[in-house]
């Protein structure tokens, strides 16, 4: 059975969360998917560099205190050197789970690079390269014969991409819309339960579903980064995200609130892709009221959808979590299984 | 570029509506797809045989007047001789899409074994055989080193069984629940609306939802089968229709639709497959009064839907159309795409 080498570029709670499942469940894994994987490099920002290229004791750095840099680990260290990595250690898979500025995409867009550029597979998690170059990455990759995979830029581990790829193949996509941002979703539905958005956003907060700083969630600017993959991976047409009309859920009032009750419909964060009967193809991120028969009407809670209108089987609908580790986890572990799929890595 | 001769066994909406899609689209799915397809027979029990092994005229058979045989036109004859057809012909993959009994699975049951004795793929839309004889009919199609393919089997064109199998792969799924019957599901709604249930089937009978006689939807065998395919095909554990409780709406009253509306509920037929800690693996079909932020709960209409309850991800959500010609002819389309996927036809 084949294994591939791992490489991985930062060490935050996602990144954990695989090396836990690759840890603790390698024999049910390599049952379900027919390979398994091996950790050959660490690095990150806080914690530095560990390379070990026969594999890394995952026990040894799990258990790490928390803080407690690499340095005293075999083969660690306190540096961290991400470009030398990337390009010299014995992965074959590069996965790509940094903090990452989603306005210039870096340092993901460079990890991706460089990593494509050596003769390696990516899988990354980060929304910001796919969206402001995803078209030239994936070019890059086919470049190199090597795969550019990034399910979990959309919607975490529920799938999304390679829905529309592989389970709609043969259908024309005519429409995807969605509910894109957990805390945005969970806030509408506690404004609708009489909260104010101070509060909501507060709770929300607690809950660990949004940011310290929310702006992103509730101005709809992560749904906009969102969208744009979906308009360029599914809808084939590259729209950069500040060419996408963008509104948020701040300006929702509680009379809007009330009237949609009365109405029966719900207000809900959509952002979509449409073609147009011309062929034009239009994406906006903005509050609509939706009827409470609109498949989306009823997601509820920090939960993610998308609806696909397709020509053969009409509106189709997937919908899961969005966010979260070990769920962000599965997202790369899922990139794995297709990047194993396609033949898996030469290198 | 490959092209696959296939027989169609039945040729009733479904086998037309994939016909259509075959002379209609063939161009934009050999793009998309990257295969052709060429119908090369067609039985039907009321139209007789028709066998072209160049490539039938679909133009000519589709423009037949409603009832008129096939004795007319070249390579036709008024008789029917489907295992001579299915044995002899020159097709690689055999489309069965007949009427059969849901109790014997029959006659789809003999179209398939004889299909895959004679070295041809199957799909078909046929719950019957599936759930009568999945697992036989898969070995059957191992030994002869062919596929045997029935997406449609569940939900029609939304998939279900390929979405476990490669969307969900490396997560455990420790159960499934479904709207599997949009009949049903209408008619729930429909006696939350205030209607009686005569009144809501004979609504439903009048959209083209409910047949005519409704005993098999309202009183879940329908469904009952969908579980038992869910059971073998999802969760690995056989469980015949008849050992699954079944039971279907026509007990619910009014109280228990007003009781359930208070207590924040929403009443919906749902078949279930749960694996419990200790390792065994029960199957249900019974009314359940949903929490209105269960996935399920928002699910109106016709439109059919399974939540996965998966170890990595919780609970994922698939929906769309469960019945429907184009639909169905969708699910045949996607198990010949999944067919060529794996390699494609020897014969």
């Amino acid at each position: 059975m084949q294994t591939y080498n791992l490489a991985l570029i930062g060490f935050g709670g996602v990144a954990r969360a695989l090396a836990e499942i690759i840890r603790d469940d390698s024999d049910h894994l390599a049952d379900a998917v027919g390979f398994r994987m091996r950790v050959v490099a660490i690095t990150d920002l806080n914690l530095g560099t560990l390379t070990q290229p026969d594999g890394i004791d995952l026990d040894a750095v799990l258990a790490l205190p928390r803080g407690t840099n690499f340095a005293g680990l075999p083969g660690g260290s306190a540096e961290v050197d991400n470009e030398a990595v990337i390009r010299d250690s014995n992965a074959a898979i590069v996965v790509e789970a940094t903090f990452t500025n989603p306005e210039t995409g870096e340092p993901a867009l460079s990890h991706v690079r460089w990593a494509l550029e050596s003769g390696k597979h990516v899988t990354t998690t980060n929304k910001g390269p796919v969206a402001l170059a995803g078209t030239r990455l994936l070019e890059l990759a086919a470049q190199h014969g090597r795969r550019f995979e990034f399910e979990g830029a959309v919607m975490s581990g529920t799938p999304v991409l390679r829905f529309a790829s592989q389970m709609l193949a043969g259908n024309r996509i005519r429409g995807v819309q969605g509910i894109l941002n957990g805390t945005t979703n969970y806030v509408l539905g506690r404004l609708a339960d009489g909260l104010t958005l101070d509060d909501a956003v507060r709770e929300a907060q607690e809950l660990g579903y949004a940011e310290a700083d929310p702006t992103a969630d509730i101005e709809g600017s992560d749904v906009c980064l969102k969208v744009s993959i979906l308009a360029s991976r599914v809808m084939g047409v590259d729209i950069a995200p500040e060419a996408i009309p963008t509104e948020g859920i701040s300006g929702i009032t509680s009379e809007d609130i009330e009237t949609a009750r009365h109405n029966g419909q719900v207000w809900k964060l959509i952002g979509s892709v449409t073609r147009t009967p011309d062929g034009t193809t239009t994406a906006r991120v903005c509050p609509i009221a939706l009827e409470n028969i609109h498949p989306l009407a009823g997601i509820s809670g920090a939960t993610n959808a998308v609806t696909f209108d397709t020509d053969l089987l009409g509106q189709v609908t997937v919908s899961g979590p969005g966010a979260g580790r070990v769920e962000t986890a599965y997202a790369l572990l899922s990139d794995i299984i297709a990047i194993h799929a396609q033949g898996g890595p030469a290198a």
